[in-house]
């Protein structure tokens, strides 16, 4: 039986919808068991990992086989083809939420350095972008996914002064190297959490108003 | 006049090659400008970088234009859809050369560190790496595909090897924390290039096979 076009594009949104989900809930059970030093946090991760792996490959043969059986034009085909952008930077902040998880166990078993500069603070604020982002590629809200394209600014301005102050922490000593390094390597890749979250919301901005937004600033 | 599909799928093939071309090129300056200390080889990397992202939007348009107009299947839709991938990696390749280089320059304000450890080895592999990943492409040839999915593994070992050597510099007071700093992002900056031609790769052997080699260790 042939399904229903329109149910298909709801079952790919869903799939993106899981997707992202996992992505947050595995990044936030991280930096959570960074702060409290306690690595079971952290046991679901491979599984969400496991599971964001098999979405990627799902999402990008229903997309396929939509374009190849339905030829959709106009609004559905830039729904299909922003949800094969959409899957791609999933899947990445997938693996940066691996690495951001192999980072934080080579940190706990370190003896516990304090404090953890403002990596918590901006932990939150990527989870957010990661959220709305999907959230304004749900709703097709271009204003939710401005605010998402501007706060990445601020998660390069505060990844920019963890590097300083940790430079600082270590050219003073008070800050061994191999913590400061982790530390460096969260931050990076958090940020990196951040630019994919970007480039969703621009993905969004682009099916909702039909205007490619990127490489241009917003005011 | 509609121009010939076949005439529009060569178009699009040869834009992505000239991205490629002009990410490899951004590459392989910034690292001889760090091993010459001579910041004149970057010269050409911001128009590089202008040109990439134009090159960006005119990829996804044209892809976009030619799903909606022709409604390809098969083969062809593969090919469509592959070069949707392939630009996005190319995008962020160009990003990331762009890191590379502001990187570079803040090494080139300080007095000179060496030994630049095995970046400058590192950074050739990468270089072939983007370079076969696109031949590949061109070709169709699943087997130069394959090598490029190989290459991926020296790579992170370098990275590795590269991350240890550093550290036990700065530990024994050998190396100072800004150039090591440096060093890293350096390095992890080309393992992502590596990363995204390892991408390209596997869109190749998908293009080329029908099989979705992600998420599975190729013998």
């Amino acid at each position: 039986m042939i399904r229903p076009f329109v149910n298909e594009l709801g079952d790919l949104q869903n799939k993106i919808l899981e997707m992202g989900g996992l992505v947050e809930t595995s990044i936030h059970n991280t930096i959570r068991s960074l702060v409290e030093r306690d690595e079971k946090l952290m046991a679901g991760l491979w599984d969400n990992e496991r599971r964001i792996n098999q979405l990627d490959i799902d999402i990008d043969e229903s997309a396929t086989r939509l374009l190849a059986l339905h030829q959709p034009v106009a609004r559905d085909l830039r729904f299909i083809t922003a949800s094969i952008k959409i899957n791609s930077d999933l899947e990445r902040m997938g693996d940066l939420a691996v690495n951001l998880a192999q980072r934080s166990l080579s940190m706990l078993k370190r003896p516990p350095f304090r404090p953890l500069v403002d990596i918590p603070h901006m932990s939150k604020i990527v989870e957010a972008m990661v959220r709305r982002s999907l959230d304004a590629f749900v709703r097709r809200d271009a204003a939710l996914a401005q605010n998402v394209v501007m706060s990445d600014d601020e998660v390069d301005d505060l990844k920019d002064s963890i590097y300083r102050e940790l430079l600082e922490l270590m050219e003073t000593g008070e800050a061994p190297p191999g913590p400061a390094f982790d530390l460096i390597f969260i931050a990076h890749n958090l940020e990196r959490v951040a630019d994919h979250a970007t480039n969703i919301a621009q993905d969004v901005l682009f099916l909702v108003k039909g205007v490619d937004v990127r490489h241009h600033h917003l005011s």
